[in-house]
């Protein structure tokens, strides 16, 4: 459903690719389509495929990508070719050497970027993003012998969300866009440093959470030396869905524990929705849980698993036709029968999108015996799409998109819903409201969309 | 650590081999070595393979499969060769036709078996229990031309454990050893009858569980009449082990929901020894999730989640070397920060059998700053290896073999460690002692050790 | 077409199990369905796979299979099931040890044999020959403990056509039927013994064709010592098509050099069937070559290569629909124009079987210009289904089944066609017709088909 | 030893992918690597990947590939990366739109134009020839708008060899580079036309062979109608080695026939070079067959196989130690016994480079039991390598570089060895000397090398 990627940055006086690919592992649910390492060593060595990290790189690639600086990715296509040549990082060479890039986010106004490129003669191979990205800081290295230019007027053009990792030669760049709008922080261990987007990586390769990178700052390590620039801030439009599901409840980001977020949402929902009849509250596992436990604290019910998960239903599976669907669903989640059979159960999610998965399982819970399902969100009614990185479906396959709560309640069969509202959202979170980007909850964005009519003609 | 099989047996009026192969999917977790499926149609169909559910069988394989009766079976051995020969369901041809057969169990006297049907001229391919046991039945069949007594006198000969699901032309018969060690139950569904290890299989085709099958009962299924053979009964020996960490928690067995005995041994953890100073309970992700529920409870103190589980983490990994070799350990659980860092946590399991893995989370908490981890075990000290069917380990690398809990506790680096008493656990469980086998814990089996020294000759 | 499988037996001071895989690589064409290799190092090791030697064996499986004594099989399957579980060696264990076996060959009265077994209580795991044998002789072996008596005994039962060997701990066996009809013949290295099916396989590694394995005759290798035990010979009948067809043309077989048979059958054909004014003789590539040489020498006429094969194109093959099939057919051979257009062409092929192929060539030379094409064949009419060994097809499916040469001339557009005589192959090869079997040429066999309808009832 | 690339480029009324699959299948011999289709269908579609032909296409790719206009690739790098990323047609985008570009040869200046790229802002992704090609003529149809002047201005600085074929929207190009050092020929089907590297994948796709693409020219192919545009020709330099070995026989190239060319040098060898007293004439298969046959006409020495190859030998290969290297030369190439013992031998090859294969061919034939071995060659001796497309080895690596032919014939062991001279050679062929590059032969080559110590500097 949401999908986005996730980027990596290591520096160290030892050889560190085995590093990169633990963080890469830890960062795999940020993207499961490719994976990519590129490291230095008296010259650049990429590896990428398709498919998850164990999957991409066997020991002998870790070996040969030996080299004491380098950048990771991790992906789901949001945009362009769900193909190789568009996994990262992407190596690309210019009139000055060399540079490999790895890049989360969106880019809004790439269109007129490539235009503006191609009418300086510039080339492209596969004309998504990160090539984009990447001609336009090449065009400027050239120009300016100095990668921290380069970004800096690279910076003044683009527009979205981009959180970078960048190899030049023995140095890693990180770069997050003004608005901060997707993660990056910083991390030191005891031979260098480690750039990622979420502190979940840090943590796995035994490094210490520094800070984040700030919104608008260019982040230059060489040397065991750590360099900040600082271009002018933009107002911070951090992305709330982050805190509130994407990322992992174990990391830390512009300040904020996920863990603590999701489970104070989940407090102010028992405070404020509480079902007083009810007999247990539970979660949608895994994204709920967190969200549940801060509710049954709230509102004093007892908290009980009433749905268990087949940890083993990955990605292959054959489906059956339509008599069998329900069978599919129940392989996935099965019902605890001793938590459910005339039980009256508060079932805590952590959003919904589409709202066709919640309708399945508060099926299953209710051919399970359950008498009642009250039905929980900590995220806020979702009535508009992301262009800046999130992948929240077509306008118009949101269930919350020109829906009443009661509608939806009706849709899903649930025999009471309540959503998180904004304000309570913010409170539980103690975030200011100017510091996030809520556009997919009240259509303020950041950044406007890319206008694509009047400037992308079709590429034939 | 601990592994074993599960079996399937299914009839329908309807073309039923996806039926299986959801049924085995949603065992998967009794055994992830091989799995196969054996069906009837005018004639008896196999398919075999190692690996996954999803791995062996492709959408072609499970159309080639069709027929309306069929068996099914997923494997990790503890016996016998880890080849594709030794995978199942086994079938085998005599002079009264075919017979396919699937194995959840271990048979201590096979060799005595093997010896004697070799004396009658028996030859064998794989020599696994398995096949022994399909020969024993066989001769038998030749003899008496019927199955319910062929399988009667085969189980006069038998020792050990054994849940059985068996295919004959249009027939489905289930066995189940007069002890009753391993589980195996009966499920309706509207054109049929489902036998499995567990009831969540029975859930995932949308069956409803009607009974467990009786220890020493021979089931037997044809043109939708169940019909059933009483052996005399032996006292019930079920294992502990499927209840408290085997089986799934939303399978009931013997009576018994998993779910429900977990969460009672958590409740009686937390009032029998409770760290009244503690700042929170949290589990071991995620076999002690019901224990912690429990002890949250009867505790009093907040439920929260200190180490998250990355999901992602499967079979394939590259192992480091020595120096990351805590990389690995981290990758697979990392600590919530907000919920560790200067607390007092009360740490639930499962179980401890060698107990690295509870040395290695402690040292995680530890490194994150926990303050004090206090370590809760849900299963009592398991003193001595099982020869019944669960994979134990070697006794001398069971941590409790021959140590006080004082040993252990400093072993693993916990501030304090309480194991749940065997009484304790039965009176949480509410069974009678006299009712499972708990070998492990008081070397008191239902059925003796093999002499493996008198009768195994080395076979070249 | 034509299909059987081949069977190795190597000894050696020293480890052997690659020289067995080399020697299997030799004898590919025999079958590439499955490979499997058997050796003996205080226990036996078996490695079995679908698909070409190469890709059956990794080297970590070859060193696994380290030993001094093992056999091998490669197998396409002319019965039975065409599934990992046939393929060979079959390894079976009996009351007084184990033996592997690998069989090439077809045994008539299988299911009379089994049903004996059966009665005698045997238990069947895939039912094929290869595991009708293994029993035979395991049964004979428990009673006698000698394998050449178990053998003696058990060849008194076998009808039909083997070339077997076997591995019994460290001891080599190789058998022959007492019509001779499969071929096998020995080779010494400086280390030890070999048995194959080919004498090109001695070559292969390094060894020294001995001598072939008389018809009936029991040889035993143990200890550098090599051992023969002969029974009563019966009428040699080997079988022909081996050495005109199915054999490699570098293979010397009961003292014949395949490639002098092929290349005297070409001059006999010159000699007797000459175009005198054709512009030159080509091969059909690549079994009609040494036919074609020989033709060329007595009639004449230039040699030239009109037909290019493409060596790329193996097994897998995307096949176009109805409108490109002769794309598919000019892919596999093309024509050379400088040979083809406004020539008269005489082509020599080995053999024809269905037609299809003889008839698709002749049209790819028309339509590259041909003038004439004066078809050759190097063996008579097949008018008979080979129940020994050879995979002819079905009986109604040989163009020469009741059609008469000028009949098959017009299915085929030949311009001219002419078959070798039985008499006048026998002449050019030598050999006395008393020797061989022709059975798919005349009709009269060595051992005659089994009734499979009196014995035959289906197993379900 | 030798490798190269094949092209391909067809259009078509019809859905043509699957004739470009077969047509690449016919080239596969020119390149193993990796192969690619890229299509036009409203828009610009590719595949690419590693392997031969049929591993690179399924069913369904080829599916997904639909068009009308296409053009194809097979590969073996002589420079570059041998990774995805450089395999082809490579596809990229600049202001004007799209083009997908194959190429075969070699740029000798490629470095030089690279630079002068990179000074106007190019920036590369692999580096590649191809690229760089891309690159130039994307500049250079940004500013005229028109292929036919871009490919005229990119001409005129491109040096080397080069055989291109381009995909624009529904057209297809093709290019020749002045001098004519790769082949390239036009083929006309009923439904259009095809462009390829030779004549055999014009033959398999059922057209017509029309014509060579000349040396310089531009071939456009629109709407069922090509136009051609000529500049100005250099002398003519078409590779002798393309008729000589690298191409297949049945290929027809610059108005010559390869097989012609072989079997008139072959008979040229034959009358210069006889060796009365030999019994009989052999070649190394499969290369050296047609000159052989020559040869044996010319000698009137008898025509036989004394080596035959094993044509499951492919890629994969468990390699032996050094103490059975030589049976892993015999599973390659085994002696037909009866054509090599106590005979004296006249071996005919294509060609010799390194002498390796030479010498172990000589060792196996004398083991075998040849009398003596006289080698006959049909290539003159190669002295230096290619820098224009032929993988040659390195310059001291060849065994005729700085050495007499009575010192290679020792080293190779032969009892007498003679090339064919550079004069009876194009004497045989009836090429005028002036027409064909001989590089390898006598150093006077239509381009000079790069000097690459001036102009490539490291990039990291």
């Amino acid at each position: 459903m949401h999908d986005e990627c996730g980027v990596v940055g290591i520096t160290s006086t030892e050889n560190l690719p085995l590093k990169i690919y633990y963080a890469l592992y830890s960062l795999q649910h940020r993207g499961q389509e490719s994976a990519g390492i590129a490291t230095y060593n008296n010259g650049m060595k990429l590896r990428r495929g398709m498919g998850l990290v164990p999957e991409v790189f066997t020991e002998e690639d870790i070996n040969q990508l030996n080299g004491k600086q380098g950048i990771g990715h991790v992906r789901y296509t949001t945009s362009g070719d769900t193909n190789l040549e568009s996994s990262q990082p992407l190596m690309v060479t210019h009139q000055k050497g060399r540079l490999a890039i790895a890049h989360n986010g969106h880019i809004t106004n790439s269109m007129e970027i490539r235009r503006q490129l191609e009418e300086d003669g510039h080339v492209f191979s596969t004309g998504n993003d990160t090539e984009i990205i990447a001609h336009l800081i090449s065009k400027h290295l050239i120009k300016t012998d100095d990668i921290t230019n380069a970004l800096k007027r690279s910076m003044k053009k683009l527009k979205g969300s981009y959180a970078l990792t960048i190899l030049i030669k023995d140095k890693i760049i990180a770069v997050r866009d003004p608005h901060g709008i997707k993660p990056l922080c910083i991390g030191k261990h005891k031979n260098g440093y480690i750039i990622a987007s979420e502190s979940a990586a840090i943590d796995t390769i035994g490094a210490e959470l520094t800070r984040d990178v700030n919104p608008g700052e260019i982040i230059t390590i060489q040397n065991k030396k750590l360099k900040s620039h600082q271009l002018t801030k933009k107002q911070n439009a951090h992305c709330f869905f982050e805190h509130v599901y994407f990322a992992r409840p174990d990391s830390i980001m512009d300040g904020k524990s996920n863990y603590e977020c999701r489970l104070q949402i989940g407090r102010k929902l028992g405070e404020k929705y509480p079902v007083p009849n009810a007999d247990l509250v539970s979660p949608v596992p895994d994204s709920g849980i967190t969200f549940a436990i801060g509710y049954a604290e709230t509102s004093n019910l007892e908290y009980a698993e009433s749905l268990m998960k087949n940890r083993y239903v990955g990605r292959t599976f054959i489906m059956p036709n339509q008599g069998m669907r329900e069978d599919a669903v129940r392989l996935k989640l099965n019902a605890v029968k001793s938590n459910v059979k005339n039980k009256e159960i508060v079932l805590v999610d952590d959003s919904i999108v589409r709202g066709t998965t919640s309708k399945r399982i508060i099926k299953i819970l209710k051919k399970a015996g359950a008498k009642k399902v009250h039905l929980r969100v900590g995220a806020p009614k979702i009535i508009s799409t992301c262009h800046l990185g999130i992948d929240m479906a077509d306008k118009n396959k949101l269930i919350a998109h020109n829906a009443t709560t009661k509608e939806i309640k009706q849709k899903i069969g649930a025999d009471s819903l309540k959503y998180i509202k904004i304000n309570e959202m913010l409170d539980a979170m103690n975030i200011n409201k100017n510091k996030l980007c809520l556009g997919c909850l009240n259509e303020k964005y950041p950044v406007p969309k890319q206008n694509t009519k009047t400037l992308q003609t079709k590429i034939e």
